[in-house]
């Protein structure tokens, strides 16, 4: 949890934080029980054995890359399968989480008229004396910024951040966010713009907002175009490894001095132990986060 | 829960439940502790004790509606804030709304790349022994098609559906819905046309798909368009009552038969008790309720 000595800004505190780790990427928590390694796995477990399994695999996920990364990213939709039982394991870990220094991403991807969003954002973002919350949500844009607004009031009361929907990395996002706007730009764009005012207002020192974006790194002019509209946002970027990023399209999140994007791989990394094949899944997370952040610092560099 | 005499497509369910109760109308279950009667709260109360005035005053929502309507839509903002235990009271209560005959619209707005939607499907959609789960989901569109078909799959085989954000009833809905595109539709006219398509091939024997729309009663032009373009989808139509929709535009949301929307009042009702302030709670959601019916019945003759 954020104390004296820390900078309260969101942006300000994941920037330190990854400078501290020598590097941008970020671990995706999206547990799914049965791809986890066998000797976690017992046949016919009901619900709360795979919630128990699914808790020992996550905290060993936490202690293989926490001290190679900074930033984690669980997937709430992989915990609200299993309703409260997986819910609460989803706030134990973040809490976990951030007791060991990472800063946490929830991956909500929430987003309703103000009134609900104050009680997610009062649910998702807000510390308790017992339980510090996620760091960030993800967040949906799609209802506009008035929806956004009970969001960023917390977070700019926390010191915690946002990372809104503008340009995602499924195959079926160009639908609707690569559709031509009148004026010549596209959805993804106008949502761009959008965010940038939104979250002009609560830049840290670091000189980026804590109202971030979710930019896939699919096409290389696409995402400088974004970068061009969004100087101030952090992009959340998901879409390497299992999704499939390129080295080019993952350059361009970034600004010109190597900051302002944060990479992240979830299956890739996760379930690294299944090719190869090894018993020995802590150290196949370990190997393939260190073969990460090997890749993207050979992309930025 | 559906049986063998039932007919499994949701449309047709949702509509024959209305018409035993004679309304479209649907009763948005969003609690707020401090807006809760005063008989039910207590200085100081702690999150559990909240957790548990909420369900007390939840069940009595419930049994002062459920003559009267066919459907209830809890909203998932108001339970997550208290996380895992108000989650745990979620489930209940929609299982709890579910064995009284009434059809449960979690209105919980997820939307996610296909691999999320899978764990949400299967979290939110999905009946287990114990505990029959949600009939219909809100879900957000801007990820896509693909980011709905698991959604899509879990209620064709469920008999559930789904109600996709299309055309929101808040200010800031405008600012992306509302843009035009260099063709001269809408976005929210693309997106209607991207769910018609989805929904085509889940048409029940009622002609309406298990793929509805969220169509918020604002501009009596733009929702006879919506109307138009998504002539299989059920509307769900928020903003009557508090959010304010106005009768004419609440007309456009059905078709000339009547039937194709469902109006969702949620603080109006809930809430009658403030003004004029009674004691009586359950007697003054009761009347609210009736009279909103009563209005919609005026409407639509």
């Amino acid at each position: 949890m954020p104390n004296a000595q820390e900078p309260l800004h969101f942006a300000d505190r994941l920037l330190r934080a990854c400078r501290a780790k020598g590097t941008p990427i970020c671990v995706g928590l999206d547990p799914v029980y049965e791809r986890l390694p066998a000797s976690l796995r017992t046949p016919n477990a009901d619900a709360p054995a795979q919630v128990a399994a699914i808790g020992t695999f996550c905290r060993g996920v936490l202690q293989a890359v926490a001290k190679h990364v900074a930033v984690i990213k669980p997937q709430s939709a992989c915990f609200e399968r299993y309703h409260a039982p997986g819910v609460e394991l989803c706030h134990q870990l973040i809490a976990e989480a951030r007791q060991m220094g990472l800063i946490v991403i929830l991956d909500g991807k929430r987003g309703d008229i103000g009134i609900s969003s104050e009680h997610y954002a009062a649910g998702l973002l807000t510390d308790t004396p017992s339980l510090p919350a996620a760091d960030a949500l993800t967040v949906n844009s799609y209802l506009g910024v008035d929806g956004l607004e009970p969001f960023l009031k917390v977070a700019a009361a926390q010191g915690k951040g946002l990372f809104a929907l503008v340009r995602t990395s499924n195959p079926g996002g160009d639908a609707i966010q690569g559709l031509p706007l009148a004026d010549g730009r596209t959805v993804a764009q106008a949502v761009a713009q959008l965010m940038a005012q939104a979250g002009a207002g609560h830049v840290g020192t670091s000189g980026y907002s804590l109202l971030g974006a979710v930019v896939g790194a699919t096409k290389t002019a696409e995402v400088r175009q974004l970068r061009e509209l969004m100087p101030q946002q952090i992009f959340l970027v998901p879409g390497f490894g299992a999704q499939g990023g390129k080295a080019d399209d993952v350059k361009a999140c970034f600004r010109l001095d190597g900051t302002g994007a944060i990479i992240n791989a979830s299956r890739s990394i996760l379930f690294a132990y299944e090719k190869p094949a090894t018993a020995d899944w802590r150290g196949a997370i370990a190997a393939a986060t260190v073969a990460m952040k090997k890749e993207v610092m050979e992309i930025l560099h």
